[in-house]
């Protein structure tokens, strides 16, 4: 088990370092544009995808040096949809820390959040151009999904018929995409044959969906402790989860009349109205249901794991992923 | 003369095609995000960034075939820039329609920007592996540039000490650098070598300084039938034109003193402020010195065109770009 961990670390040092070789190359004037890009990327996530991509290049290749800045490239657009879409949600806090709209303001957001769409495309340059020539195009239509996602988790926001189907693309769009285009990006930098690059990409579907449906799972059922997290803080702000959504389309007319009555509620007392809301995503028997399908788009991934033509030792970093987004679970 | 804007009228007409034949591969879906960009590249501006593509690409292949799509990357990037801009300069009219973040709200302008901004890369896609390697650096240091660009407009809007050669830096960020690095695109595409494809590039530069400046000086000095827009527009607005900075930075400290008193003043009347800020214009002979400063940028360009070492004939349609920026000149 501790062997486990120290795999996963090692790959977060090598995204720590380049990183910090990244931050250390831009420019410092103007300062109003790069300061905020510093800000997001020193801001210590999991860093996830960087992670994959090395991960998966590694899989076919004895060494990830080629996959390094490429590695950073998902990291620094992962953080470009971060400052965009804290703005357009109207988020104060990110990681505990002031959104760039909030900490400067949103102008701000804006520019730099271009500027690092922009520097995003800047870590491919170094890429072989037969290489590049296969991973721009799957990058670029990566990166409109994301955006097709945002757009639609926005509209989802104002419409009460969402069905649990266009739920689903939603988050492989919003989610998904970027953890499976990673994987696959690794794969094709260490030369992997198309075939599996394909399985890494469905992989990463699987995963992004279980880790999504997860996160809306904790965030009703997940316990304080665990998730670091206030549990209840979608059902008060009325998130669109998959729990929300299932209980809305619940075949019992009841059910779905009582669930809408309290998301029409305008001033609920907050610790009453998650109470409410548990007691009803029980009787709609929606936490059953949705940790069922967590566990079949888990199981799924682990089974393309499994059945992934290379050798055993190779894939240990991401059943050690898998594993982590397993002990999150309650 | 007729011959000659036949020439232009000959790659519009091919951008104006390949433009449709772009908007008609989008996806229809979601609307909310991909109507924005059909409706900002359905109004027709000018297209010069496309028209160099072409135009530098037809100068050394004898087709422009693999130029088009790269060349509507130019006019899909630069409308996501005005996208952005007039949103965070709170703009509500351009090319006499509303803006997007007016016809729609914000959360649009920003998003569909940004899709914008990678369909931009998307059109690099089909270029040969060798071509694309060489093209990517150069395209990412000139969206990074444009955005340093916007960054330090901002900044001065706030600034009164701005000086002359900040505000020329500052333009050829804004302006410049996207019309030259457009023609060493198209170079580039059409094989020339290095060296030519640089001579290109100084020229474009050139040529959007001056450009740029008789934008400042037209607003001032050009008359109501000629330029189609409102006298003095930029004189209501406190706009930091060449004319206000060096006329701020004027070596006479009354008429210094007069031009602050001037843009300081919170609710003048516009048409005497326009008189009286034209009167101290000509006072600090900045309409002079601009004029003489536009002329300089444009023989500067003139020069660079006519020593570049290729085809008389194929330069053609440069020397017609610069004869209409000449027309535009009182």
């Amino acid at each position: 088990m501790i062997k486990q961990v120290k795999h996963i670390e090692q790959y977060q040092h090598i995204v720590a370092q380049e990183i910090e070789t990244f931050i250390n190359s831009l420019p410092l004037q103007p300062e109003g544009l790069y300061e905020p890009v510093r800000y997001l990327l020193a801001s210590e996530g999991k860093r996830i995808r960087p992670t994959l991509v090395l991960m998966a290049c590694n899989m076919f290749s004895g060494s990830c040096q080629a996959a390094r800045k490429p590695a950073i490239a998902f990291e620094v657009f992962h953080n470009f949809t971060l400052a965009h879409d804290d703005l357009m949600d109207q988020s104060p806090l990110r990681r505990g820390r002031a959104t760039v709209h909030i900490h400067w303001n949103p102008n701000t957001a804006i520019l730099s959040g271009d500027a690092m769409n922009i520097l995003t495309y800047s870590l491919f340059e170094d890429l072989p151009a037969e290489t590049l020539k296969k991973i721009l195009p799957l990058f670029n239509r990566t990166a409109l999904e994301i955006c097709e996602g945002q757009q639609l988790d926005m509209e989802y926001e104002s419409r009460n018929n969402v069905t649990a189907e266009e739920y689903l693309n939603m988050i492989r769009l919003k989610t998904s995409v970027l953890l499976a285009a990673s994987l696959k990006t690794g794969a094709i930098i260490g030369g992997a044959p198309e075939a599996l690059t394909e399985q890494l990409y469905d992989f990463g579907i699987a995963m992004g969906l279980a880790f999504q449906l997860q996160d809306d799972y904790l965030d009703a059922f997940g316990g304080n402790e665990t998730f670091g997290k206030r549990i209840g803080g979608d059902i008060i702000s009325n998130k669109k989860t998959m729990l929300l959504i299932q209980a809305l389309n619940s075949p019992n007319p009841a059910i779905a009349q009582a669930v809408n009555a309290l998301i029409s509620n305008e001033a609920p007392d907050p610790q009453k109205k998650v109470e409410q809301m548990l007691n009803l995503y029980q009787e709609a028997g929606v936490k059953d249901t949705t940790r069922e399908l967590i566990s079949a788009h888990y199981n799924q991934a682990l089974h393309i794991l499994e059945s992934l033509d290379t050798d055993t030792q190779k894939k240990q970093g991401l059943y050690e992923l898998a594993d982590m987004l397993r002990e999150r679970k309650k």
